[in-house]
């Protein structure tokens, strides 16, 4: 890892399940302005649903690729906290990543290949008496604003070799000619995120036939734009992180189609009969 | 138009129907940052409701004012994402605003007169790959950060005579002592805020009688401050933004009164029998 | 009080029952910006419900210690805009605090003790025309921008010796063993947060065995951290802003329990029989 942070205006980014109700995310800016008065924070989003690791992760691995290099990432989706679940540090893409062992940054790990992780042990770059309740505040936050103070990466603990592993999102083969996903997240407008990249669906691998089966329901139309759909049309795209949307124009797919997070899905690349069995 | 930003402390700020769940806002954020990691970037608000253009333009037309000389307004509901519907740089009352061309900027252009038009064009300014779902990432926030650094408006493509409108916000006239106007929002307390402008309703105008009619009830208590009413109490007020308001004491006149956004209502400036047939 | 603010790099905070889908909150910063341009501008929350002063001054007092000295918190809750109501500054912990005299800033001056007030009467500070509704933007926004950039207190007007009270958050004797508070805040994850802290419950006053009272339930599991806890389980424990919590594991107290803010609740320091009587 390199020995400290060489960027000049370092962004800190916050990514929480903490709603924007209480006073968890004033309580941690107010920790990294204290350290740092000039860092400059940017929210990613505090309405992950509670607890829940997979659409944190999910969501950072979409946006981190649009900050600049030097950022670092404070992410506390963290149901562990106050047990023996590992505070880290990782450092990738030229970015920092900061929060609880618990997966959360696993996948752009798993992309990017070359990682380093940190266990942070050092406390006296923790906020004391350390609560057992909010790492965010006490460990997470200060440690980010350290970090941006140009503190080296190892002052904060020991190397790790592994850190916890999240479902892989990459799709399973079923058979030669069908692959098997999930709806990895519904966004805002409706949209079904399904797990499917460009690369997963490529042309060494796939037919100009080929259909998207869900629900019992069998979707073939392809868009490259929305306004380019028909009205009541349900169609897929490629959406702007990379993976293949399930979507309706001006209109929510997932309500139309009473889909949900998490439903499996198979892309068949070639005319297949009763392939519908096989989807649950 | 001007040549280039000469202001110092360009704010950059951002009004979407994103929501806050999704990384969409934070990829918009990193873009800019990666670009001008000096901007200063404030959130309008990411709550429009999905693809309501006139919400987004109303917003905009009620708060630009508040912001300094040079601040750039990045607006992003943007339905007609991926078509040919163009990207556009205004200038106006010392502002710049970027967005999609469907009319957002449309009301503020509309009231100060004096603007200019530029079609975003030169893609040596655009995030590339450009997707056709996410401008806001890949054109406007980056468009709206070299604008920030000094790019001269000019260098981004060629001048426009004439961009898209929308729906006029001024009243109409029925008769000689009645207008018709609508209401354009409800904010986050219930209060109805309609087209009338003090303009409007100037004393060479309108009588010192009058009455609003909407939804077969007539409302002509009128209350300079809010806990000047009493309990229960419906009355008209003139909002912070100028136009007048329905309103209730620590209550949601919207809901009291079953009013909707986009219903039509009469202004009658003397007393008349037999009005309310005409205001549906 | 101080003459004049010496810290660099103010930190302005925003706390309101504004919501996020109107241009309110944006005017302010907006206002703040035009007039100092370097302001370092933080939301607290803005999801206050309507006109609920108390949960306001709950919030701020939870995390106005995070934040560095010289942060100005704006705090705008403000059913009595327009009205007689003052608005004022105050002076405390090194800090400052902006808004309506409607008691939002009690507690924090209850707690820390030594506070001074100005009542904001110089309008050479204001946004003109002063709006009747809307005092963030047209007086307490611009206060804040004038104190950020060096404007001394006294400047902005007369001292004030007396500020509004409001119901205070100590807990009362019931009896020699018990002592009755009340839920004050549920958060975003359903912990039901009580008034009592670590000193009411010191052990000088509270024997080893010990129950919580509410709803006709009976609390006496206590808990380190969430983790600790069983499945299904509902315990008490001291929430990162020092008071004792209801919560239960990955789940909502609040919902399981049927709790809402404002009940009272007993803590009895023995065991006792037929206390629930007594425990609305």
């Amino acid at each position: 890892m390199e020995n400290r942070l060489s960027f000049s205006n370092p962004v800190i980014t916050l990514l929480t399940d903490f709603g924007t109700q209480d006073y968890f995310v004033a309580a941690m800016k107010g920790m990294i302005l204290s350290i740092n008065p000039t860092a400059n924070i940017v929210d990613i989003s505090h309405d992950i649903p509670p607890q829940d690791i997979q659409a944190a992760a999910f969501t950072l691995l979409c946006c981190y690729k649009s900050f600049p290099a030097g950022t670092i990432h404070v992410a506390v989706v963290d149901p562990g906290v106050g047990s023996d679940r590992k505070p880290i540090l990782i450092q990738c893409a030229q970015q920092f990543f900061v929060g609880p062992d618990n997966g959360i940054f696993n996948w752009i790990c798993a992309r990017e290949k070359d990682w380093g992780a940190i266990h942070l042990t050092n406390d006296q770059f923790f906020r004391h008496p350390v609560s057992n309740s909010f790492h965010g505040r006490d460990i997470f936050a200060p440690v980010a604003a350290a970090l941006s103070m140009g503190s080296a990466p190892a002052a904060f603990g020991e190397p790790l070799k592994d850190i916890v592993q999240l479902e892989s999102l990459a799709p399973s083969a079923i058979s030669e000619n069908t692959i098997q996903g999930r709806i990895i997240h519904i966004d805002h407008f409706g949209n079904c995120v399904t797990t499917f990249t460009r690369a997963d669906l490529a042309p060494g691998k796939v037919a100009h036939s080929w259909k998207l089966l869900v629900n019992d329901r069998e979707i073939n139309s392809f868009r490259d734009f929305f306004s380019e759909a028909g009205n009541n049309e349900i169609f897929c795209i490629f959406g702007s992180a990379g993976f293949l949307e399930i979507s309706a124009r001006d209109a929510s797919a997932a309500e139309i189609l009473n889909l949900k997070r998490g439903q499996s899905l198979l892309f068949v690349s070639a005319a297949l009969t009763e392939i519908n069995a096989r989807c649950n």
